[in-house]
C-alpha cells in the first residue's frame, strides 16, 4: 500500500497501476459505509485508490469542517486491512493552491434538498470531485447512496462535461437499528443516538403507508412530520418526497420516487433517503 | 483524415490514435492564425484532432452567433491539406443534449476586459473546452494569443482543476498591414477592414512610446485614445494595460505588461493585444 501527498506523485503512481483502476473518495473517518464501497472497487478493478481529504470548500461557512472528525492513523490500519492499493492524502495547499479560482457548478438539482440548506456546499463537492478524477484517472468512481443527492449531482456532472468514467452507487449501510452510518454519527450522545432513528424509523413509515396504497406525497410527507415531532431533540430540516432524477417535488408517488429529509439531532445534522420503487 | 460526428466515434478513434495527440479546438472558418496552430501541433505530435464547432453559450443573447461565419466545405479541403487526422464536428444537441446543467467557471480574471464586455461568455468558453478536452483527451492543446484573455483563463482553468494536458499558446498572425487574423474580419466592408487598423496601430504607438522611455500607462492610455479617436469608424470598448497573470490594471509598465483592447468598427467588434518585455 502506497500513501501519496502530492499530485505529482499520484500521477507517477498512477502510471503504474493495473487497469481498470477503481476509486474511492471519502473525506476520512472510514466506517462500514466506506468499506462495502472499497470491497465492490475491489471487485470490479484490478487496482484500487482511495483519497481521504477533508475538502474545505463543501462546508458552508458555519458548518462543522473544523470538528469534523478525522483519525488518519486508524483509516490506514484499515485501508491496509482490505488491501488498497494507494491512498491518495493531499494537504489543502496541495488541493487549493494561493490564487485557486475556479469551480465546477451543476445548476437546478443542486439548488433543492441539501442545497438549499447548504448553498455553497455542491459547488465545493462538484469542484473537488473533478480535480480528484483529473488526478487519478479513475475507470470507476464508488458513491454511497446514503449521500443520494450528491450522487446524483455527480453522475449529472459527469454526463454532461463528457467525464471518461463509470459513476457506481451503493446502498446505504446501516446499524443493526437502521440508522444509516455516517461520520457524523460520532458526534451523537447516547441520547441522541436513539433519537437519531427517527430518520430511518420515518423513511420506513412513508415506505409502509405507501406499500399500504397511500400515494398522496402531502399525507406521507405529514405522517413523516407528525412522527418525528413527537422526538424533542429533533427538529426537521426537509423533508422532501421527489422525482430521483430532476429532485423536483411530486404531488402523488409514482415509482420511483425518493424519499429524503434532514433532521437535526440536538447539534448534529443527519440526512437518510429511501427509494420507494 | 477521419470526420467524426459524435462523443461515443469519437472516443473509439482516439483509442487508436498514436499517443502524443495534439488538438486545436476551432470555430471553423479558418483561417492563417487556426492553421499556424495545426501546423505547431503537427510538429509537437503524433496525431492531430481539430474540432470544429460553433459553441453557442458562450455567446451573450445580443452576440453574433446566428451570423458567425460558417464554410465547413472550405474548412475540411484546408484540414486535408494539412493533414489532419481527425475532424470533431459535433452537433449541438451531441453537445449541449436537453437537460444539460453543468458549467466551468474561473473567478477573478473572467470579470475583467473580454469578461467586463461579455458576461457569459467565459463561462461557456471554460465549459465546452473541458468538454472538448474530456471528449478528445489530448496530449497537448494549442491556442491563439490573439485571444489572450482566453488563454489564461484556460490555462488557469486546468492547473486548478488539475487537467492533464499542456495549454500551447502562439503568436497572433497579422495581415502584411499589422491586423490580427480573425474569422470575424470577414464582416468588415473596404472602408471598414482599413479602420480596423486603428487596434494594431494604437498597440504599436503605445509600445513605441514605452521603448522610448514612457512608464506611465495613463499617458499610454490617453495616447491610444486619442489615436483611436481620430478613426471616426471606431467605438473603443476597452483599452487595458495590466498585469497578465491576474489582468488587473497597472498604474505604471513594468516587463512584461499586457496592452489589450476591444474597438468596435462598425457593427463589427474586434480584438488585440500586445506583450510589452
Amino acid at each position: 500500500m502506497e500513501l501519496i501527498k502530492t499530485v505529482v506523485d499520484m500521477r507517477q503512481v498512477r502510471l503504474r497501476l493495473t487497469e481498470p483502476v477503481g476509486f474511492v473518495p471519502t473525506m476520512g473517518y472510514l466506517h462500514a459505509g466506506h468499506i462495502s464501497l472499497i470491497r465492490q472497487a475491489k471487485l470490479d478493478n484490478s487496482s484500487v485508490v482511495v483519497s481521504i481529504f477533508v475538502n474545505p470548500i463543501q462546508f458552508d461557512a458555519d458548518e462543522d469542517f473544523d470538528r469534523y472528525p478525522r483519525n488518519l492513523e486508524r483509516d490506514l490500519s484499515q485501508l491496509q486491512k482490505e488491501g488498497v492499493d494507494v491512498i491518495f492524502v493531499p494537504s489543502m495547499a496541495e488541493m487549493y493552491p494561493t490564487y485557486f479560482s475556479s469551480r465546477v457548478e451543476v445548476d437546478n438539482i443542486t439548488q433543492r434538498l441539501e442545497g438549499a440548506s447548504r448553498p455553497k456546499h455542491f459547488s465545493g463537492v462538484t469542484t473537488v470531485v473533478v480535480k480528484l478524477f483529473n488526478i487519478i484517472q479513475p475507470t470507476r468512481a464508488y458513491f454511497g447512496r446514503k449521500d443520494i443527492q450528491q450522487a446524483i449531482v455527480i453522475s449529472k456532472m459527469v454526463v454532461d462535461l463528457n467525464m471518461n468514467l463509470i459513476i457506481i452507487t451503493l446502498p446505504t449501510v446501516r446499524e443493526p437499528d437502521g440508522l444509516a452510518i455516517s461520520s457524523r454519527n460520532s458526534y451523537l450522545n447516547t441520547r441522541e443516538r436513539k433519537a437519531a432513528l427517527v430518520l430511518y424509523q420515518s423513511l420506513m413509515l412513508a415506505k409502509k403507508l405507501w406499500q399500504q396504497g397511500e400515494r398522496d406525497t402531502e399525507t406521507l410527507r405529514c405522517e413523516m412530520l407528525g412522527f418525528i415531532r413527537k422526538e424533542p431533540l429533533a427538529a426537521i430540516d426537509y423533508i422532501s418526497i421527489a422525482d430521483p432524477k430532476t429532485l423536483v417535488e411530486r404531488e402523488e408517488v409514482k415509482p420511483p420516487t425518493l424519499v429524503s429529509l434532514a433532521v437535526k439531532i440536538g447539534e448534529t445534522r443527519l440526512i437518510d433517503n429511501v427509494v420507494l420503487e
